[in-house]
């Protein structure tokens, strides 16, 4: 079963709460581009993450809002914006004892925890059937290609919103020489 | 035999002729840092990268001179400079077909040929023996840690002048979540 490969760029996600402070009370988020996972959006809104006198700018915003604020980022980006600590390398939503990252929008900046994403797998019930993997499971998977390369420790995380697709940062997907649409193969 | 792992940040190999046209005639190359290959040697000159309105400062220049000028780039940077067609990625000194990048030093500049390296081992000939591998071959090492990966397709390139050392750029050394003094272990 061919697995689809995704690189994530840096982004953000808001809480409602975030958001208002950022954008002001009466905008909405504005879904510019549907995402692979099912309700999942990027939007129009950007914002600049800050860290002393070093910024990026146009980070994008992904939607839907969330319960917490966070960021994620490459470990390219940590070195570029000299954040110390670096940010801990977590599964989405793990936000404890990470660093925080001042990000700042059209109405005012707040400090968000900051994250490496781990890499992970996303699959419906039925995909994981079909692959044989249950949730948490770490697995690996191999990308051929002029760089080819196995992952590993892969996070396994099933959902009947999800939809399959191995999910990478920037670093992940140049490493791998990822240009175009690509497909990876589970390992043992 | 545990194989010591290195990250080549991105890089300038310079010809005498472009040596003297970018710093002028009666320079040298000055040494602040021997590298782990013998005779290599980071040096005290940097370059400018530039790329129409995009620019990378401080690009450190290696020594020894070499026959011919390469500089040498990550998929990152690549982006970043926007550098279009994206260079090949291409084993050091193959400099055939791939895009060129204006260098500037504190005389002039000038148009060198610009490679993604691709992944290598450096390994003496008694190094090649104990680990049974043949000059040109491919080999996979797999790196421990929270981003664990094995790195297929890497080229063995052994030479009495060299010394035990598998080299990756700072894309791949950032997806394995390199920190630290670390070392791969040949996979078959």
């Amino acid at each position: 079963m061919k697995i689809p490969v995704e690189i994530s760029a840096r982004h953000v996600h808001l809480s409602k709460k975030d958001f208002e402070r950022l954008f002001g009370r009466n905008n909405e988020l504005i879904s510019i581009k549907k995402l692979s996972q099912p309700g999942e959006f990027a939007t129009k809104e950007t914002l600049t993450m800050i860290n002393q006198d070093k910024k990026m700018e146009n980070v994008r915003i992904l939607g839907p809002l969330r319960k917490n604020s966070q960021a994620e980022i490459s470990l390219t980006d940590a070195y570029k914006l000299k954040l110390a600590p670096i940010p801990k390398i977590k599964v989405s939503g793990d936000l404890a004892n990470t660093t925080k990252i001042l990000v700042m929008g059209p109405k005012s900046s707040v400090k968000i925890p900051c994250i490496i994403a781990q890499r992970h797998l996303h699959c419906s019930d039925k995909e994981a059937k079909r692959l044989r993997v249950k949730n948490n499971q770490k697995i690996s998977i191999r990308i051929k290609g002029t760089r080819e390369i196995t992952f590993h420790n892969i996070i396994v995380r099933i959902s009947k919103d999800y939809r399959l697709s191995l999910h990478l940062d920037t670093d992940e997907g140049n490493a791998a020489g990822i240009f175009r649409k690509t497909f990876g193969e589970i390992v043992k």
